[in-house]
């Protein structure tokens, strides 16, 4: 096996031509066995295998810089690079990280797992290059998925200008996590269908260099097309057309679904269902907010033609399975990677009278931020964000973390920000925002799985006037306000209390931004003692909004949340212990200052 | 004259074609005399007089509909629009925005002032009418300072996609603030050299419809040009070349110091002092933190090659005059309107060991959460950031609001955020921050003009470890937290204080974000009252943050901050006496707060 005498990439070098067919064929193999146990990015892994190897071949990494966009698609990458043995050792599968990893290894210069990043994160490598006085190549990989996002665009501007040794190699397999959108796709497919050689070139109209591979998935030609560009003294594009899920039948066949999955049988490629998959987008079984989402909103649609739903290349988060895409037709738009536009996009909808939801991950939400405070908040545009994975039970990687949520939404004046407990409020919550023409909505898809609470109380006038349910009204002088998905500790803390002989009030707060100044003021009337819960970061999230209003009153107010910081593939009860998110640690707080202040 | 009599678009279209010429050159005049009395955007809005007559008297709104982009370009617009008595009546001057304005006129459809936004709200608004089964014109105007901005990328990829009715002028003035940046500017220019003809059409490529308009400062060919465009059923890139500045010959000689300026003697030119201007980049005189930056940096420049300035069409603000650009040569770069590149591109740098400092307004930083959060936190990369106009007394318009910065910063982990009281102070977190290679560091720019205090506590082992200088020990009980540019504030309360009687502790915070947690609580030692003061929004702000740490103490807690909302050319005096920012105010919550406890 030739894998497992490979340490660095210069036993890549050492290798005969003719060992890289069998290698390719190790590597790939390699990525079918370990996906199958673990889950991961098995289409685009497959797809890069020669023009990883053939990276590897021609520069001299780490001297020679490469970074990978994304990173979801670094496998090879890894193997090559010393970490061979997490893939072929089954005891050792997992134990590498789904994405790069500075951290790993000193071949990887980013922690990253956000798109259309690869393109500036080069160019400023590039650039301290030139400024130390250096001659290394750098090297950027970016897939035709990333290219739809405005920062790739960026870089790929800027890059024309700074002039200097840049290889950007556009890895085109046709396809982002679901089919490309944008106009430039057609400018990619004018590009293979001529081989490179269309009138309106997107890459030269930036005055870029450019280049076309029609066989990626030949290691020697990519070799020989990535040795020519060598040391080249001003950026150039290599455009390297290659198969998504090349080498395993299933991934072949159905590119959407197999971009990233959980574990599965490598023989039939049958899924298996357990087992929760870190590293990007899992797609997930029906009887989940995914199905819920797609099957309400659907559902509306027929009677509803204002209503629109947007997604930015990960529709079957909100349950658009390629079936209800086809059904809802014109309403329902994927602009392709592009967060941005797609929250600009929804503004100009809700200002010119239709009624945009767009969901998306909490983790790419962060991308919108501008867009939310600029577009929709200051001009008050009704729309709705169904906010997907912000919780500690969402993707537990550090760089796909979507707990930031509520502090990044507290920033957004005059937007409301709803908290779900279960799934009967969410519905009530998705049915109200929709229509409340207000301004603007967001609501938080709760991220520990669907609960039922028929006994939750629904407000008549629906959610505009900030005031919180009050699930159990106690005696004792504490209120415990457990947020969304945090009700069911909320409950058990609650239980808890009462066995010891204390009775405490139990708040639905239903408004992780948008909450009652008054009603939170109020509290203190009968209450000396405020504990929140919440599954997000605590710092800026609502329990410290919570806490500043009652700072200048004598309540004594304590927070529960996650923590500041970037864990990373964490478990997340192990996180939820850590920050005391459990049920006898919140009570034993709660105990301890009723007993200060009695 | 023609102006007056215009109440709406109908009474230009019902105008002769050859009241057209004296039209315009009422308007123009309009323009300067306005700009002259109330500062403005000069140049931006000479040049494209005649395009907004033809595109008024071609298009019927606001039953169409037009966006100009980042909208500080819309002046004849309002003057078309039934406001023309604010530029032609001295004592109304200044009384419209100086950005659209959904309150002032139905035919402004968005509050806005970031650049880059307009297509995406156009296709938006154009969807909306294609849900509604509606047919009227959608027109996005965009400049070419603005086509840099990943935004209007993914606007114009997605537009190609929808492929419904949308006219997208491009408004060619060969600038942006400063001098255009970016690999599609050398398109542009070759399409204004073959009149549209080129190979490799930028727009062409990502399959928009193109046309090409020399003379955009003639009406009569602009009105032909989009006559011809109305009612088409598909997106077209109509790029017209205009002279920006035209028809003042200053400004004609020196585009960059007349994109936005304030009040000047319109027969010289001649710039005048005084009066803040309210609506855009203001260009400071001599001995502001912007001289004091840009003086700073380049003397520094000549001992350290891996030093390299950062900026993103803004040079001015960080003191980076033509001169000074120049002499910084290759450690200087202007990425043109691409901040979120601009971030992604300083965490390269840092990675790759050079120094990148990166000046922007904390109104556009806003743009680059994801980037500070995934690329530069997430890699801990020593960049460092400063933050210009975050501040009461920064831009007034709610289009251009910096101060969300802190409350924003907070979310990202592992960042610095120094909030310097003073000059000297300033320059010693500069100093440190660019060698400390332990993480990202922003400085908070001052606000509110350039204070001195010799008498600052410079902390020997540098910034690193969240310490407070406590600038004056009292015994009350009560602590003043006086962050950054509240500082002379804070002395003036415990001054206020000192002549009741009431000794009160100063605390110059040092850090807005990053400051010690046992620090924090350690203030409960000796202080049953803790205040805290900001030049910055208060919800998810440094006080919050101290408040959430005090929570569960038994110390009292008020905040002073900045409003949470969408304040619009407010007057700083006004602002800061409604939220309780003065003297009085401040030392009577003391009082009350030692009142209560004691």
């Amino acid at each position: 096996m030739y894998l497992e005498g490979i340490a660095t990439p210069a036993d890549v070098r050492a290798l005969p031509a003719q060992a890289m067919r069998p290698l390719c064929e190790e590597i790939r193999s390699a990525i079918i066995a370990t996906c199958a146990k673990v889950g991961g990015h098995v289409g685009p892994n497959l797809g890069v295998v020669e023009l990883t190897v053939a990276l590897h071949r021609v520069f001299d990494s780490p001297r020679d810089k490469i970074v990978f966009d994304v990173s979801h698609q670094t496998y090879a990458h890894k193997m090559l690079t010393g970490r061979a043995e997490a893939f072929i050792n089954p005891e050792l599968m997992g134990a590498v990280s789904g994405f790069a990893s500075p951290v790993e290894s000193k071949h990887d210069h980013f922690s990253m797992g956000h798109t259309s990043t690869s393109v500036g994160l080069a160019l400023g490598l590039a650039k301290a290059r030139d400024l130390a006085g250096d001659t290394y190549d750098v090297v950027a990989v970016i897939g035709d998925g990333s290219l739809s996002g405005g920062l790739a665009f960026e870089g790929l501007d800027n890059a024309a200008e700074l002039g200097t040794n840049l290889i950007i190699v556009v890895n085109d397999n046709e396809w982002s996590i679901s089919e490309d959108h944008g106009g430039i796709y057609a400018n990619l497919a004018e590009l293979r269908a001529t081989r490179g050689h269309t009138k309106d070139n997107y890459f030269r109209s930036m005055g870029l260099d450019y280049r076309y591979l029609e066989n990626g998935n030949d290691e020697a030609v990519c070799e020989e097309a990535l040795a020519s560009l060598r040391g080249c003294d001003h950026p150039v594009v290599l455009h390297i057309h290659t198969h998504k899920g090349l080498g395993f039948a299933p991934a072949e066949e159905n590119e959407e679904s197999w971009h990233h999955v959980g574990p599965f049988n490598p023989e039939t490629g049958e899924k298996l269902s357990g087992g929760r998959a870190s590293g990007g987008i899992v797609i997930t079984p029906p009887a989940t907010y995914a199905d819920i989402t797609g099957e309400y909103l659907l559902k509306r649609m027929a009677s509803d033609q204002q209503l629109v739903a947007i997604s930015s290349a990960t529709p079957y988060m909100m349950g658009f399975t390629p079936d209800r895409r086809a059904a809802a037709g014109k309403q329902f738009v994927d602009v392709g990677i592009a967060e941005e536009h797609a929250v600009t996009l929804c503004a100009g909808l809700a200002v010119g009278g239709a009624k945009p939801v767009y969901g998306v991950y909490g983790t790419f939400l962060q991308r919108t931020y501008d867009q939310l405070w600029h577009d929709v908040c200051l001009n008050a545009a009704p729309i709705t964000v169904l906010v997907f994975g912000s919780s500690a039970f969402g993707t537990t990687d550090a760089t796909h973390l979507g707990f930031y949520d509520i502090a990044m939404l507290s920033d957004m004046p005059g937007l409301t920000y709803l908290a779900p407990t279960c799934r009967e409020e969410y519905l009530a919550m998705l049915d109200w925002a929709i229509d409340c023409r207000r301004g603007p909505y967001a609501i938080r898809v709760p991220g520990a799985g669907v609960v039922s609470r028929p006994s939750v109380e629904i407000p008549d006038g629906g959610y505009v006037f900030g005031i919180p349910e009050i699930v159990h009204e106690g005696t004792s002088g504490a209120a415990i306000l457990a947020l969304g998905s945090t009700m069911p500790l909320g409950e058990k803390v609650v239980a808890l209390l009462a066995e010891k002989g204390i009775d405490v009030t139990l708040v639905n707060p239903r408004y992780a931004c948008g909450i009652d100044f008054d009603w939170v003021c109020s509290l203190t009337d009968e209450n000396r003692v405020v504990v929140t819960l919440e599954d997000g970061v605590l710092d800026g999230g609502f329990g410290s909004h919570i806490a500043r209003i009652l700072g200048p009153t004598n309540a004594r107010v304590r927070g529960f949340g996650l923590p500041y910081g970037f864990p990373d593939r964490y478990e997340p009860e192990d996180l939820l212990n850590c920050c005391g998110l459990t049920e006898r640690s919140v009570a034993s707080e709660v105990i301890e200052l009723l007993e200060e202040t009695s």
